[in-house]
């Protein structure tokens, strides 16, 4: 009998590490998690990724693993680095990739930012199967995003490229974590809708169940169902959102052009009250030659275990490069 | 004696086709010129290239042509075709590729758009001849771009990508040819900053020699001038276009992150007039993981023949990957 080609998908966050095995079309066969934080050492840290990884394999009858792919905060696919991730225990620039490549040296092992492996998992697994030019963003706590183009990922000269999230939309606008003002994510995230409610219960005298919450005690899925149960605020807070995102949207067209752009995150999963907007405003900023050309889509993966997905995509893209 | 391997640089223009035969290194061996509207059937300026061409090759002892590169308005490099240009005399869409092709069955034959031969000249012959990811900008009438990452233009999926120029850069902002609003090109072209010019005229009391002349009357340069002996008006509108330009570059290197932008064209002819305000704003609005890191440099090609050597690349680009 064939042996099972499969690859490890490692998902890094800040509380958990996730694993899985997967195969060519996406099917995950076993997965397991452990905890990022127990290990304040970074090398007891990648001893514990070889014991999983090498237990995964043994509990699959003729499984071989060839490939390893990894997600984590600050992910840099140019040098298999994680460099001063503020979420992970260890300090510094971290040579992930190096250091597990030693244990498993006749595998692929390839590292990537979230973002990125989100954007490749929707390529192998998801709507961009077949397309060469395409733009992926995630509009969660923050805005993410991944552009492929000639079938690549563009990952710049020095492997931090696709940050739309930090593209200036608004001079002088609201302040950005990242020390600057009017970057896009301080409008299009689930953050950046709760700031445009604030701003809307300031500017309206309509009535709105957020008048009566604090901002801590709301999140942007609360926006979506109050929209839905017709509060204008919630309404108007998603009109405003697309209205900045498609604009955005439209921009980043005219420097890449793809085929499509895939939506992604809390966000995303509002829906026609999300798209909608977003679809109007692209489509009224965008140059005449693109019009009604460019398809905005959900990410097929918004329901399956991105992680997991995006994380293994990485290794089956190499692999299927024909790289290996 | 060995042959000389040389190709062909072919620019169309909307008054002069300009020929030249260009080797490896961008030295130029013949040129040639026709008038392109003296041919109102387009089959019939088919044939004058194809006769221009095998003149030229007789006129070179020992050379034999291995490419043959054209620099169009709205070439397209996707499909081999020029695509509804208001400036040349045929209409509709020119398969100009596939009917040269015919005559030169075995000789690669590549279009291109304008800024994107000029662009891949910078690779082949200029200061991004060891960069796999860079910007080039033209700010001439109009704004054009070429964006390269991972080693290979920027296409799209249609062939259209790197209309910097169209970017939304101000909402409601200047009325563009595109009949849309606030494209950067309304700002940073030529023509752009007359119209900054216009404006500021009208916002200060400050004497300025354009307060005596029409618009049509001077160029872009005459600001440069104007600027260099003192007039503040000239001096504000090259201070206020590169502060547009800067926020505008800064937004794009989010996306792509290249390791230098090349600026060329009338505007950055105006040397530290248009660079030091433009690298100013630059390095104010990216983000701080870039800052100091990434080049704003002139073209090396500014006072090089750009129309032949860029045409001529497209060839040399195609050769040396070896896809030949």
């Amino acid at each position: 009998m064939d042996t099972k080609k499969l690859v490890v998908g490692i998902d890094i966050g800040g509380t958990n590490t996730k694993f899985g095995m997967v195969d060519r079309i996406g099917n995950i066969y076993v997965e397991e998690n452990i905890s990022t934080p127990f290990y304040s050492d970074f090398d007891d840290y990648i001893n514990a990724l070889k014991d999983v990884i090498t237990k995964l394999e043994s509990n699959v009858a003729d499984a071989e693993i060839i490939g390893i792919g990894i997600g984590a905060p600050n992910g840099n696919h140019n040098n298999g680095t994680i460099a001063l991730a503020a979420n992970l225990p260890w300090k510094g620039i971290l040579p992930i990739v190096a250091k597990l490549q030693k244990f498993f040296p006749n595998t692929c092992v390839i590292l990537d930012n979230d973002a990125n492996a989100a954007a490749i998992g929707e390529m192998i697994y998801g709507g961009a199967a077949k397309m060469r030019d395409f733009l992926f963003v995630t509009l969660g706590t923050g805005v993410g995003s991944g552009f492929v183009a000639n079938g690549e990922m563009i990952y710049g000269y020095d492997g931090l490229a696709g940050e739309l999230g930090h593209v200036i939309v608004e001079k002088n606008g609201r302040q950005c974590g990242c020390g600057r003002y009017g970057c896009l994510e301080t409008y299009t995230s689930a953050v950046g809708i709760k700031r445009t409610v604030s701003e809307l219960l300031a500017k309206s005298n309509e009535d709105s169940i957020f008048r009566h919450k604090s901002l801590d005690e709301f999140e942007a899925k609360n926006i979506a169902e109050a929209a839905q149960n017709g509060d204008k605020i919630a309404i108007e807070a998603f009109q405003i959102t697309g209205e900045i995102l498609g604009l955005a949207l439209a921009n980043a067209v005219a420097i890449t052009v793809p085929e499509a752009i895939f939506l992604f995150g809390g966000l995303a999963k509002a829906g026609s009250l999300i798209f909608d907007p977003t679809i109007a405003s692209f489509e009224k900023n965008i140059l005449k030659v693109w019009k009604n050309k460019i398809k905005i889509l959900p990410s097929e993966l918004q329901n399956k275990d991105v992680s997991i997905l995006g994380s293994a995509s990485l290794a089956w893209n190499y692999i299927n490069k024909g790289a290996l």
